[in-house]
């Protein structure tokens, strides 16, 4: 289904391999050797597709579909057309992602070497296997481990440390930062520049050197824009796993925890620490120098300007308990229906 | 008034001849062949120039102006320096667009040509009368048409596919993505990178292939450092028109209608669709999986995480009817007043 | 303390003479001549560092260093370890800053010189003692002054004009600007491109052209990602001494004073004015045509739609003196608290 010229042509696999791949089991009658091209979205899949229901939105879609092989959760068996044969998971999201990646496994390298257009400093280190792309610009000092992509027009600056399996997007800039394995930046993503510090005064502001670095841990990833500072003093830490979105900004000295999830545009200020597992959802804001617990999840558009403690959810502007949040947006809009207003 | 080292010297067009040009009526007794040489702004322009006037902050800026000719409504007639020569148009402000393109024509291209420092790949196909600057990277497979620009240090990913007429902005990055003609790129823009997607679990959040593309219909523009995820799976399309300003993120699968304007900061989460001639005021953010209907306005910071009906404007986090946020605004300005709470 | 491969090696500076440098008073009997090798943060300093000590969160980490010095506040000086040597400062994060830049002065150019890996038009000029990285692109007509780095894949275009002492980051992008001496424009930074100008129609929106320039005056910093759109026919100011942080949009036309700070996020629509060292604190949205006033300072997250008077402090959407919305928020909480609300 995914077009050729961008994401190459997958193999069939056979139903019941394909199964195994990804967890699920075979839940109706059907051949276990029926071939199945690849995947495709539940309105676009024709029979030799495989597709996945996982909201409830989209059930009419589920209805509807041409899809020749389905995964879902249990409950919506009897949802699915008759023709379709049905895969059954317990997270048919992460089924289909097995799927998905099993059709189109994600590498970066695809033709190792260093493009002729490139600019690779003679004291820079490159791992083998690596592809380096026009335009790229590789500083003195760099050691970039083993089978890492640096895409067109990147600039990976002096002594810059890169891991191996790591994916450098097109005019990506690196500085001051050591970089683990299996590392995503997409385009455009800078990391390593000066934090914003400067001591105040009527005279001016003061620059304050920026003398920490960014780490970031294995299997991290980073969206287009976005925007990670240096630390000043301390480093700026990005945890194992940690997965954020586009034209995201992280101040100087900013700690995430392993695995964090950090959707787009969100502004995370100086010092302030995020725990494990923690999600912050679209545009939301942190003051600097807080401490945000594990698991905790803000919700989209948030301010924060206290601490918010593990396994928690808050919202608002400033952020409260989500109940509470729900509570007084409830009680507010009775306000903005009673009519009493200048506005009305 | 332009700045002829940015802008180019601009030829005298005579009062009356731009008058038809620009679909208005010359009001006052004044020579027909006064020449004009080109736009300014009321404060700056002189005798010389020909000014606009269509916002009442201005209006001190009018009574003072010493423009030779202004564009203006019928009734502001009274409100221009005697001297002036006025030009009546219903919509002054298209009609100042209108003389300010015929002194300054909008056009991609310089001088035709590939830069000896560019970087096309044999196998990609350029269209005649494209200029292609230093340090522009046009990978193998891309397929670009007639008298395009493609501005220095710009990428251009592997099979792309680029219409007539376009503007690529220097340092901008595509892949994955069909683009229409007439379509302008602003610096920095992200076109076409893998969209958020996880499968979340404790074990970690694993990758989910992007096999979608972004699809930009004609005569769109994206603003500096803005990005357009590509689909997962179905596509992320932009409709004919929609002018989108900076810094603004669209998520995989997004579709906008035609002739959205989308204002600088806006979010807009998977799989939402915005209908034709929706205007997102700046920093909005909408969450996923919403239809926004035909025309529908959101005013500047709202957080709209229900479905919107066409022709209807909201605001407010949530966003809400905006006559019921206003009184609801009010509402919560007299609590502000009332003193009672521990922060006064 | 600092990663010598990013920050390199900073020579030993007496006691004695540290604080000279930095206006402190040697608080404690030590010894004069006692070498300081660098600064470093509280909680990471040994006996051969200078720390700092101005934010009683980190009261802690001051009675528990081991750092060799501390420069502190009068009233701080019973919390130090009874170890360390103590510098008395009224203003001790600028005393830090200015030790910091003892140790680690902030110069741009590293090696003077064209890389031959650069494209500098021949019509281009540089000052003596200029660094133009590999990568960047300074097109015809440029005139850049003296001691200026242009570094890896920056994009200087036709006829920009830079001052002495500039400081161009990585992948950005400059057109249609002026920029002053000592500006610092941090990497993926996009100043001079089209604003967002159309005269909308049912028709279509008519793309205005933008006529006007970026005039960036003295001593300027802009962050990672940022924009600034060139003037429609105005031009866009940037006041002596702005320090504008990541991600931030300025719109066409704005004009901001002297020595204003812009956190990360904050983004100011059209013809608005923001005077002299006022504060946007991140993601404040301002309105297009409003006058914030000097020294005015806006909270987080702000959403501004009116005039803001001279030294007075706003917050809230829309944004009203912080004392009322201090009150508001208050009472606004008492309501989620009470519980009658369907949230709940």
């Amino acid at each position: 289904m995914a077009d050729p010229r961008f994401h190459g042509s997958s193999e069939p696999i056979a139903l019941a391999r394909l199964a195994r791949i990804i967890g699920a089991s075979l839940a109706r009658a059907a051949d276990p050797e029926q071939p199945v091209d690849d995947v495709a979205p539940l309105d676009d899949a024709g029979p030799e597709h495989l597709s996945f229901f996982d909201n409830r939105k989209y059930l009419d879609s589920l209805r509807r579909t041409r899809a020749g092989a389905v995964v879902l959760a249990e409950g919506f068996r009897d949802q699915a057309p008759a023709g379709a044969a049905l895969l059954v998971a317990d997270r048919p999201y992460h089924a289909y992602a097995l799927a998905a990646r099993a059709f189109h496994p994600i590498q970066a390298v695809s033709r190792p070497g260093v493009s002729a257009d490139a600019h690779v400093d003679a004291g820079a280190r490159l791992g083998e296997g690596c592809q380096v792309d026009p335009g790229a610009v590789v500083a003195a000092g760099a050691v970039i481990g083993r089978r890492c992509r640096i895409r067109a027009n990147a600039v990976i600056g002096e002594n810059v440390v890169i891991g191996d399996d790591c994916d450098i997007g097109a005019t990506a800039s690196l500085s001051h930062c050591i970089i683990g394995d299996r590392v995503i930046l997409h385009p455009g993503a800078c990391i390593g520049q000066d934090g914003f510090g400067f001591a105040q005064g009527a005279e001016g502001h003061l620059k304050v050197p920026q003398l920490g670095r960014v780490i970031v841990e294995d299997d991290v990833e980073v969206g287009a824009n976005s925007s990670i500072d240096r630390g000043s003093g301390p480093d700026t830490i990005i945890g194992r796993g940690c997965k954020i979105d586009n034209l995201v900004q992280i101040a100087h000295n900013v700690r995430l925890g392993a695995g964090c999830l950090i959707v787009a545009q969100v502004g995370i200020s100086g010092s302030t620490q995020v725990g494990d597992y923690a999600v912050l959802a679209g545009q939301v804001g942190l003051a600097g120098h807080l401490k945000i617990g594990k698991q905790a999840v803000l919700a989209a558009k948030s301010g924060v300007h206290a601490d918010v403690p593990a396994g928690e959810t808050y919202g608002g502007i400033p952020a409260i308990p989500i109940r509470q949040w729900r509570r007084m947006v409830a009680a507010m809009a009775r306000l903005g229906r009673d009519g009493r207003g200048e506005g009305g």
